[in-house]
């Protein structure tokens, strides 16, 4: 194949021109332009890399309606929606520029020499942050803006000062090729190196294959699916310099429901739940896929308010007609499982759509079948009736690693929920009380990660400004002249509102 | 076999009494114990794990001389290099007591609320850092206690709050034993759990892998060969569920030789390059294996002084009759390898002792033979003869990944300095200048680590404070009562000593 097209989410009708199908020629070209680029691009200055940052986000910005238009053709999803994910996109840029400036993520440190010291004396030591190198980033077809061309790794990856080579998800070429227009402007404006970004498309897993095994590639981020994530951690274990993979790749979310709120507000939790389910067909890393409560009347009122919500739910169009063929083949395994009853099923839609699914069972019968637990992509969820806290407890152990872990929780929960603090926090990377787990928030507290197989490293995050840490390593230098240390490290730049550790006290 | 003896590093004959061999059964009951001790131990406030650690350095410390002597039997090192270590691994534990006290690596942020954001309010959101869980740790056979049963990484991990499940070195199992005797009682003075440290030994490499891959075991310290960290990784990559492992395996730590310095002093760098090399038999990892410089009188000076204080060099009792064998075997591929020749070696010795030797070599030669490039442990190193600056760079940009760099250079060197200093920071974890690589110093600012194969991870570092980030992951808090949040994280902590970023601003 060397062309291939834009198709319609909601026909599944290719339309618009062809896209020239990038090879291995086409890897090499952006590897060797991004390895080029290095150097240059990892000096400049804080400021100038916040500017270029927000220079992105303006040319994004800038495209105007188009952006929208393709991105809802190809996507499915409805403007407001992609006109928030744009805000979101072009934000979390501005945040990344901001830190970029305040220079807290340089992690510089200083040990003065101690010429006087006995036995030995100790030699100057100082310590930043530098960029690993050029990244490749995965774009997700379920963000076509957030999560994928210029989305929160192609951001905190140019932000610790990495080149990237994006390849491009093929749900949304034309979405991608205006993202990528618009970096490439921004760069161009910013006088920088052509190399600092670069864009590969296709429709074959083979070209990001061949882009994890350059050898000029030094990290890669991604989200989508557990096979494909893995399918990348291997190729990166498997090269000759192996380099750290950040896939963010499956979760089912758990929501708990503790008595006392389930009691207080069952029914109203039971409509709010599902509104968190369906929203955006489901497709949300985040998605809430478990519910885990104790049998009773409250959890009752919440299954019959619940049950109401997903009937009465429209089916909306899934991003890729592969999706929705998983999405229903996943469901259809739910509706045949041992032990398991389906509550209720949303409207039925059109071929390219996907409607809710909800689905009951007991502790016993999810303890028994481990593929209960696996993510279903879509809006689809079982709730989990347990006898009591003991056996929510067991099930909640052996969860594998989530996103999320969500608590509704009334003031009488409390002491239960305390109980289960420790397990939530080594099952999850955020834990939420009283909200839904959809909704990341790009900040600076913001936990958008968790134990395996919710992402490929526990370590880190995806989304907020701590997601900048995955692009960079320590180096330490030894008594350099002040002309080899880089300026950041020099005695004259104190002052320059970076933080440093000196001595082992944290001066502003 | 079901017992195993210490042995006498300069004879090669066991020594003592038995020591019993662990097997599956001790790596159960132990990461049984650590999984069991983990909630409690995380749960100690900072001057709990604070006072915890200290005591661990006091039990050392008080064990007494026969702690060294034990040391000094078993690895054959020195008196005073032994009680320089003592003093090295005491003063590292109290500097991560000084650490935790301090609560940097909480990493604490605080976004606080946005009640009345358009088009949403924002929730509370709070991040810490919390422990990876239980550590399986390596010790290693050149440090017998700074790198070993309560060396760099032990000590990092038991400050991050994690468990350490330690697989003592059987190159010296009484030192091991006296080490964990005093953690041990460290343990129960303060009053924790007994899993908190657990002490497994044996001669054979099967009682690391069940250690490896036993599923309470969430991260892994080590120090030693290639061979055996990549064999360490590979089982942590094939767990259900993989696990990061911190190796540090393999570097020659090049040492760059600039022409003026050359000029100005070159005989004198050839003696005291030759005092680095053969430091503690030159069974240092930052042991400089590797000269780089380009042809000329200086140069020539150099090889001269060195070769000289080579040719002199007294044989040296090695840590192992297997270090030994491996080092001479590496030397005697290195006298018959291609464009090689040998320029002096060191004077003959006893059966378990080994004798540096120096190399000379063309760039031409270097670089069509990678063997030139690999680690022998022990006091062997090659100069590589550059004709220009070209050759050099050449040689430098085809180098693996490194521990440390070092360039010894005149003020009129500076400019050729930077020149090389991009390459050198994408090299190595350290670069140094005019001083030798062995000795890291134990500090805020030192890395102790290095792009593959120097570490399987150059996002860290082994020695130093922030060593400690290794075994921490984040989470974050979101809308959870004051009840529920860690302790840390809640409005009235404000003032604790900790650093806090709130709303991206750090706040002492």
């Amino acid at each position: 194949m060397t062309e291939f097209r834009s198709v319609v989410a909601a026909t599944g009708e290719p339309t618009g021109p062809a896209f020239a199908v990038h090879g291995p020629a086409e890897v090499d070209a952006a590897c060797a332009a991004a390895a080029a680029a290095f150097d240059t691009y990892r000096a400049t200055t804080r400021e100038e890399r916040a500017a270029f940052l927000e220079a992105i986000a303006s040319e994004i910005f800038a495209i105007g309606d188009d952006l929208i238009e393709a991105a809802m053709s190809e996507s499915g999803l409805p403007r407001a929606r992609l006109e928030g994910e744009r805000g979101r996109t072009v934000g979390q840029l501005r945040l990344f520029a901001d830190v970029v400036r305040k220079g807290t993520w340089q992690q510089l440190r200083i040990d003065p020499a101690m010429p006087d010291r006995q036995p030995l004396p100790r030699p100057d030591i100082r310590l930043r942050m530098i960029p690993v190198g050029p990244v490749a980033v995965f774009g997700a077809s379920n963000f076509p803006l957030a999560f994928s061309t210029a989305g929160g790794d192609t951001a905190s990856a140019l932000a610790a000062g990495c080149p990237v080579v994006v390849k491009g998800h093929p749900a949304h070429p034309r979405t991608g090729e205006l993202v990528a227009a618009a970096i490439t402007r921004a760069v161009a404006a910013c006088g920088l190196p052509a190399g600092v970004f670069g864009h590969l498309v296709g429709p074959s897993n083979e070209l990001g294959a061949v882009l994890v095994q350059d050898q000029r590639i030094a990290a890669v981020g991604f989200t989508g699916s557990r096979s494909g994530g893995l399918a990348l951690v291997r190729l990166a274990q498997g090269r000759e310099v192996p380099i750290p993979v950040y896939a963010e790749m499956s979760s089912i979310n758990p929501v708990l429901l503790l008595p006392e709120a389930l009691k207080a507000r069952g029914a109203a939790l039971g409509t709010a739940f599902v509104g968190s389910l369906t929203m955006g067909a489901g497709q949300f890393c985040t998605n809430p896929g478990l519910v885990l409560a104790i049998e009773g009347e409250g959890l009752e009122a919440f299954l019959a308010a619940a049950t109401e919500a997903v009937s009465g739910a429209g089916a909306q169009t899934m991003l890729t007609g592969g999706i929705c063929k998983a999405y229903l083949s996943g469901v259809a395994a739910l509706e045949t499982a041992n032990g398991v009853e389906k509550l209720a099923e949303g409207l039925a839609g059109e071929a390219m759509q996907g409607h809710a699914a909800l689905f009951r069972t007991t502790a016993q019968a999810f303890l028994a079948d481990k593929a209960l637990g696996h993510e279903v992509f879509g809006a689809s969820s079982v709730v989990v009736v347990c006898k009591n806290e003991a056996e929510l407890a067991t099930v909640l152990s052996g969860l594998e690693g989530q996103l999320t872990a969500t608590l509704h929780m009334d003031a009488a929960d409390e002491a239960l929920a305390a109980r289960l603090m420790p397990v939530l926090e080594v099952k999850a990377g955020r834990i939420l009380a009283n909200g839904w787990p959809t909704g990341v928030e790009v900040c600076h507290a913001m936990v958008h990660g968790g134990p395996f197989p919710a992402t490929s490293d526990p370590r880190t995050t995806s989304v907020g400004s701590l997601a900048i840490a995955r692009f960079l390593r320590p180096v330490s230098y030894q008594n350099l002249t002040t002309g080899l240390l880089p300026p950041e490290l020099r005695d004259d730049a104190r002052g320059d509102g970076a933080p440093r550790l000196i001595d082992g006290t944290l001066t502003l």
